[in-house]
């Protein structure tokens, strides 16, 4: 069940679980991901603060359960960035899942597009883009952008993107120097396993470095320029991630952002900042449509995907749980957790008394706050 | 002290039992029941998260002490639906109780009735609607609809209700899909005991299922206009169960309820809901008088039982509590725990200086909120 | 150290105790005070809600750090209904204070005429009126009446107060019904000593009962009328306690109260009522001057006697903390107690630039509420 | 490792620690120091309420991260009092720092000096003016005064402090008696160490005093007028420390302060009042930048130099985390904290796009408040 890669234990298991729900994943994960990948993937920045937040954000908004709605059978569907997809619920461009299994983002990508849900690739990742969009068979994806200091790379890179077929570029612009990470430090982290897209540009690069270096690699100045550079040579939609303020999102859309993406990177990097779903409304208002809004960070429940989705997202992406369950059953794990998720928000949507994606989109929240 | 059914140790203990206060009874209950019955019997959907909130709510409002009001001996008798009772406090239609006691709804019925308080049975009850009815030897019962896909089943659960006399029909309208409860997916819990309004269409029908299974054959689209048909088919007052906005109650009403019951089913269905006492005031101010207000979820003290009818309740509903008490000690264990709640209530009510129901409802509650 | 006394084991220490604070005193006098009688002083009714709530009510007010007011040695001394006193801290009317000590009430009453600070006597007294007038040497002392429902016995206990030459009369209007006191129905605890002024009009009277049972003695039926009856016969100062609305407070007054005594009882009677400090500041602004304002629940540090004189209050009363010091060190004990809080508040005052109580009195305090 | 000075054991360490962040370095510190010391330094005043609301006061507001600002390599310098500073992190005028090091004061001046960082000497200290400036080298001091009521000590001091070339006076105005410091109580500790400025008046004085001694010697009547006579006999700036109001911080302004230090002292004062950060954004609004602000109480995280920055101020001092680190490594130790907080603050600039101070001081924080 686990493979020997450069010292480090990878799990290579290929089978279904059991998801008594995303949360519950966590603790079953850190028995079989080695400590320093444990810590790398659950971790937040310094003692956490804002990755508690972004769970708790969610309480402060709640569902109203609405009946005599008429309605049966939930229709998740979300046809978002001219994708039909079969849930609004995405994976987001999560760095590094060799960390978790030895089949990495293939996995992965073979497990969304089977549910008929959108994957993204990160610059980062365990494996290449094109072995990447192999898994996914022609399903829907995009790739996500950490832009290096090296133009070329990020032609190269962007290139390869569009070879491979994928639909969208996500710029992630929250990354300009490296959260300070405790437990990467406390672990004297460094990533075991080359990244695939960097590799390619310099042998074994990415392995024996940590979040630090690979950052440092990255470019630190971005500005909006950045991203009509982007657009421009890719000719693709570009999705701005990272945005915490309705200021940021007005900036990416006058560069010509083709979407939004209100993230604090899961609490990974300025810690001390708010609880990514508290700054979403106001993000999504100033939107106002224009553009999709994705949403990530802290979504754990079905009733969070709806909250999310009634505060403005169009898509909604959960990111550490689906690795968990790519290291307890590679592919069939992720599938898993997939239904689970739907499961739970199809139930909240059939007993909110919504029917289609645009009722949830129209949905009032409760904010019995306290 | 027990009965076994079908490998289900049911109590089936008559005997008076010393209540302390009405929260107090479930540990005692874990104790003796089954691992299945008590984690369907206490457990919340999901995480549990709307459950606890139910109970939190109450703590942001509070009762202000009344001194100099000239009174004593608090009159407890409420006069709803045409219905002399001798305590606002009342059962609601909580399924199976059979999982707590041998003799189920029947010792639930005796004890409700004689301290002159409302029962209502439930269409999934362990006993039948002619035993409960019969056991409650004439006293005010409702029967609660769970309204199934085949009209037929709902005509005769009809039929048999008013042939045994019950007082109205509470139309459920807020489980169109099972709750998604973790305690019964733990636990693998299937119903060790048929439900005898079911049983009488198909026989051992609920034995042997799960929930979703029972809900499954419910109706799942349930609107305005299955009030109306239930209403004209009865011919009895039908109040509508799950209400937890001003719009639904508005739906309700427009269809001819006669009655609004306010709960969110013991935090059993959408979690990340409000809790329930939250939404009460603003449905009450909606419904302003034109049907009397039904209250539950969280109640467990007197001083809850006196908030909610501040807040716009005419009837207060207690579930778990009670079924824990038929447990413990069957309908002398319900009469006891009756008695306590009454008790407690009665104090809050001198020491509010309110000598009537309609006293009660014309308190201003205190929300000093933190 | 102990006296048995009907198989109760009272304290008779008399000695200086070491007052780290006053909150400190309840562990230690826990250990001393059997456990019926510490369960009666120190409970609070139902799930100690209130009680609670009394204590963290105080922390949503604070006391801004006031600098450059150029004072030195603040003056506690207070003139309250004529009295001239050398601290706004008062011992409230707290009853059978034999629970804890021999000599009861009076070493109490000698602790606080030392200290030049005002003693109320309860009706439930275990020492007798003119016996703790006599341990007070001629200080200031106030009666507190729990009414009872024969005429002729306030007569006699009015009589026998101004007989001793208390200066007013406390109407507790709060406990017409006794709270429901979890800590006592689980102790099983009943009085194991006589109260002195109930037992001269029946030999023994109080011992081998309940709070329940001395509560139904008394009158339940309080109003305007009896606070005027009270007065005009004894031609003192009624101070009506127990009040927690403004509207009581204007009722009180307009019967010719001299006093409004804000207090929740110390959280023993109406459980799921607000924390009495969130009370005094709307009553101190109805009240407005016209008599003066007592205040007792949860006053625990010099802190909070600063906040409630600064919302509004004259006089600050602390109960249950004297009465473990009594339990610990008889009237001594009782003198390092006062000593202490007033320490602690003459602390404050100097540290928030107020000379006086009149200082305090007009002292800006500050809410950041969370 | 260790001296031994009039049996107290005193850290000597020279030496680099791995500072994982600053929070970490008391419970590292409190096994090296001694108990009597430990609670000295780490203790507020009472129940450490204030104290804990410090850090508290810090989670109700957040920071917003920016992304496509365009900017890299945060410039910390800081022109204040006309001082070029690396940082705008600066060491408050702890006392007595001989408690946690055999180098006390002279360590920490090197330290901050060697970072280009502003210290402040205290009255209290265990080392000299003048020995204390030598360590520093040159690099700015400000002088703390505990004013005494002896006039000849006061003019004494400042003579000295002038002579060490200081470049400003803080006079401490929130000290006129002693917090009642439980930890000093239960420890009944004394100063084991002379204070250096204190025993040229006097030899040993300092040594086997408590705080309340020390505190007691010192002025207790302070007035705007003594700021006007400190300014002019030394004529340097006189910066006034342990304001928590606007009105002193215009009483200090008019009497022609040339700072405001906003500061609870550390929870060591007045316990009770509020969060020393929920104090700022009022007082900085009301100097409206007639004079700088200096902050301390609660700092402990890059977030937070940047929260208090944001709402006003223009330095940020850190106290009880650089005598932790002092003990643990001396001079190194201090360095290896500064260093370690300039990250934390130099991260938190990146990720929010802010280049400068400037940029920090212009940044709006959020307020999900909950």
């Amino acid at each position: 069940m686990m493979t020997i890669v450069n010292g480090y234990e990878q799990s290579d298991r290929e089978e279904h679980i059991n998801v008594l729900n995303l949360e519950s994943l966590e603790a079953r994960a850190e028995k079989i991901i080695p400590k320093g990948g444990f810590g790398y993937i659950s971790g937040g920045s310094e003692d956490n603060w804002t990755l508690a937040q972004n769970r708790k954000a969610f309480t402060h908004k709640q569902v109203y359960p609405r009946a005599l709605a008429n309605i049966d059978q939930p229709d998740l569907s979300a046809n978002v960035f001219g994708l039909d997809l079969k849930t609004p619920v995405m994976m987001p461009p999560l760095a590094a899942q060799g960390l978790a299994h030895a089949k990495g983002e293939m996995d992965t990508a073979k497990a969304f597009a089977a549910e008929g849900a959108l994957m993204a690739q990160s610059t980062y990742s365990s494996a290449s883009i094109a072995d990447t969009a192999a898994a996914g068979n022609g399903a829907p994806q995009f790739f996500q952008l950490y832009m290096s200091k090296d133009w070329k790379f990020n032609e190269a890179v962007i290139d390869e993107a569009k070879k491979a077929g994928v639909k969208g570029i996500i710029l992630t612009v929250d990354a300009t120097v490296d959260g300070y990470r405790e437990a990467d430090i406390i672990n004297h982290f460094q990533f075991p396993i080359p990244m695939a897209n960097l590799e390619k540009f310099s042998q074994g690069a990415g392995k024996g470095q940590g979040i630090a270096e690979i950052y440092a690699a990255a470019a630190q100045k971005i500005s909006a320029d950045d991203v009509r550079r982007i657009a421009e040579y890719s000719d693709l939609p570009v999705i701005v991630k990272g945005i915490q303020t309705p200021e940021d999102a007005e900036l990416a859309i006058g560069a010509g952002a083709s979407g939004i993406y209100v993230s604090n990177h899961g609490g990974r990097q300025l810690n001390g900042g708010p609880g990514s779903f508290d700054t979403l409304s106001a993000i999504a208002q100033a939107v106002n449509g224009r553009v999709p809004v994705i949403f990530d960070s802290g979504v754990r429940r079905g009733s969070d995907v709806f909250k999310a989705l009634a505060a403005g997202a169009d898509l909604v992406a959960i990111g550490r749980p689906f690795v968990y369950a790519l290291a307890l059953g590679g592919a069939l794990g992720v599938q898993d957790a997939l239904q689970e998720i739907n499961h739970e928000f199809a139930t909240i949507m059939q007993l909110a008394g919504t029917k289609t994606i645009a009722d949830v989109k129209k949905a009032k929240l409760a904010d019995f706050n306290y």
